[in-house]
């Protein structure tokens, strides 16, 4: 092999990020070492700060570099709402899209009982103390509409209801712009046993 | 914007890769603070040596954290043929195709006279006293059949052969498994007038 051994981990360091096979690998790293070391620095640092300064916002369980997120500490979103998410991107997804006023709890996943994920592993016991904490009047179930995530958010819709808050989940139908031909028979049966009057 | 500062300086750092838009920073940057810090930090370390480390190679001009190269270095290849490749990663190809027993010189690029890249920035002043050094019989020309390419090896080729020295280009054509059906107009007129006797 005629590629040093140093150019060699930066190509296998950079197969963990996703999306990322070998090829793609060997051309970002000459890319950076060819074209932009200063980016290749910037990225170096940019990890080492994230990696040392991001933990977990103590209520919502969000990633965040302070001890309570942006979101926690904002006086203009209502506390009253909680919305239950898996991951940080899908509170992200959420955000974007500017259709949620209340706040979150991320469980940065999923009940996935063969991956030896419970309750435990994704801190219910810390979801179970912010309902206690008092002042939440409903729960929405934003879980992804996956086998897991129904399952996920059945066990945490009865935390939910257990304590007497209202716990509800976001819509199943047919997404906007689709076309009937192209939509999942399921899809469709949950489309018309959830249809309203118009 | 929920997003914190750091979590958004590493999605900007990100975005630096090829290949690598504003989605797919976000998505690398969570799944790495999210499930792969070891990774995330290992990433960085090799950046860092690689930036720190990787020069180019005296003989060659090949990324080398050592003075000569690998290949400049080694005692079983032919030091009188010489192959003119426009960066790493050809060279790269060649060397994994393992039809080249020859020595290199890198270009890092190719004469674009539009983006101010002359012989100067390309170094070709190395590549000259390399062929004044003597041993060289043969210089194979193995830039990108590119225009650019073309006019590179062009230009290359006069600065051989002004020496004495045989110059050669690689071959145009079908390439293997090529079906002449999705073949473009020009490469299979070169593939015409690059026929051979069977």
């Amino acid at each position: 092999m005629s590629e040093s051994r140093v150019i060699q981990r930066l190509i296998e360091a950079l197969r963990v990020l996703p999306g990322v096979g070998p090829k793609s690998a060997r051309r970002m790293t000459y890319h950076l070492l060819e074209r932009n070391r200063d980016g290749a620095r910037e990225i170096a640092a940019a990890l080492i700060q994230a990696v040392d300064t991001i933990g977990h916002c103590h209520r919502c369980n969000n990633l965040s570099e302070t001890a309570l997120c942006d979101i926690c500490s904002s006086g203009r979103r209502d506390p009253s709402l909680l919305c239950v998410v898996e991951t940080p991107t899908d509170l992200q997804s959420l955000e974007q899209a500017g259709v949620y006023n209340g706040t979150y709890f991320v469980l940065m996943g999923h009940l996935s009982p063969l991956d030896g994920i419970g309750p435990d592993e994704l801190g219910m016991d810390r979801l179970e103390a912010l309902l206690d904490s008092g002042g939440i009047q409903e729960v929405v179930l934003a879980t992804n509409l996956t086998v897991e995530g129904e399952a996920t958010a059945h066990f945490v819709g009865e935390l939910v209801q257990s304590r007497g808050i209202r716990a509800t989940r976001i819509a199943y139908g047919v997404p906007v712009g689709g076309e009937l031909e192209y939509i999942d028979r399921n899809t469709l049966s949950r489309a018309f046993s959830g249809r309203r009057d118009v």
